[in-house]
């Protein structure tokens, strides 16, 4: 929408007041950034009201903020299209021992590829990327990378969803794994996002987040033995 | 303050409703990461509320957050004290190409040696780390470790000031050498901020951020020749 219509919102934006209202932060997606750009070449003032964004909500897993690395996205797969480049972001994050917060897909306004070529306007039903689709697209490029960042059984994960809504929020804990082989219903409502547990954890972050685990044992053996933690 | 009061904060919050107030998103700290612990502790119901924070807002600069690694914090140098571990995950983001945000030391109700020793509560003035402040204090320690992260005029930095307030808000780019030799008064009021900008910064924040540089013409030689950034 901004993308296609930034010409439409700037239109008169040099003698009225225009307001864009976004979810999260501005800066969060790089379409706000062009926007700004935009209006910059056009002399239009700009004023930016920033938010709370999934990029520092995502504490309330009790991972620190200071120790994420570079955040990535991940896209649905379809039978064509596996994109897999993410998985090298991940990578650094885990080889130096950050956290990665992981971005799910969301498709909005997407018309099907026969629509599209004939130029039909009618769009797909929405869809929001799961917690538990999006690991197994996490384990599927494992199996086919064999770089040990995502290992099922000792890579811990921290699904979260709806952050910062309330009673809606869930925050659900364990290794990738555990997330699988929940119900789908455990996750709640989208949107989700998922982070990846760096091995520089601290204790004290594994210790709030266990209270969400899907099974505390597992989560502590994993944190103990994998990620070399001293739990009390 | 809620480090050494968190049981105060606490006394009556299992009979009456407690807000506690915070600068930025709560969980931006550990200190209060570790007061939902104790209300936890306490079987307490707890409730966050996320804000924008510097963690988000540092978009304003015009670098993407996704291309940010881990943040790191700076604290004002003594005489006894100079402390430069930070400068391993700084040289680790570096590595990575990944942007670095550097958080800057706040001093506020803190003791003289003296006056801590002698038991007297008098606090001295508050202070806050400066972007030059900071910037010499990075030279110094790369004049020491010489791992090559914080070249003077090689490595393209951002200084911020009041993200988020509005008018007050400032943003200064240019290299490390560059900040170090405005005059303080070019950086706003506190606080301050300041961002490392990674190898693989994209052109397109190059222009943004351009638009915010002390010098043009560096700041793009610099982007170009040194972090091969393609310009128009």
């Amino acid at each position: 929408m901004v993308e296609t219509q930034s010409d439409d919102i700037l239109a008169n934006a040099d003698t009225e007041d225009v307001s864009l209202l976004v979810v999260g932060d501005p800066y969060g997606a790089t379409t706000h950034t062009d926007i700004v750009l935009r209006a910059r070449a056009l002399k239009i003032p700009t004023r930016v009201i920033h938010n709370a964004s999934i990029m520092n909500a995502v504490g309330a897993c009790g991972l620190q903020l200071y120790n994420f690395g570079q955040t990535v996205s991940l896209v649905f797969f379809t039978d064509s299209w596996r994109p897999d480049s993410f998985y090298d972001r991940i990578k650094e994050n885990a080889d130096l021992g950050m956290h990665t917060l992981v971005l799910l897909d969301i498709k909005v306004k997407e018309q099907s590829e026969e629509n599209l070529a004939r130029g039909r306007k009618i769009y797909e039903p929405p869809r929001y990327m799961s917690i538990p689709t999006a690991v197994s697209q996490l384990v599927e490029v494992e199996e086919k990378r064999q770089g040990g960042s995502l290992k099922p059984d000792e890579t811990l994960a921290i699904g979260l969803s709806r952050v910062g809504g309330g009673a809606e929020e869930r925050v659900v804990a364990g290794t990738l794994a555990e997330l699988l082989s929940q119900s789908p219903e455990v996750f709640g409502e989208p949107l989700h996002s998922l982070v990846i547990v760096g091995k520089r954890v601290h204790h004290l972050e594994v210790e709030y987040a266990e209270s969400f685990a899907v099974n505390r044992e597992t989560w502590r053996d994993v944190a103990q033995r994998v990620y070399g933690c001293s739990l009390d």
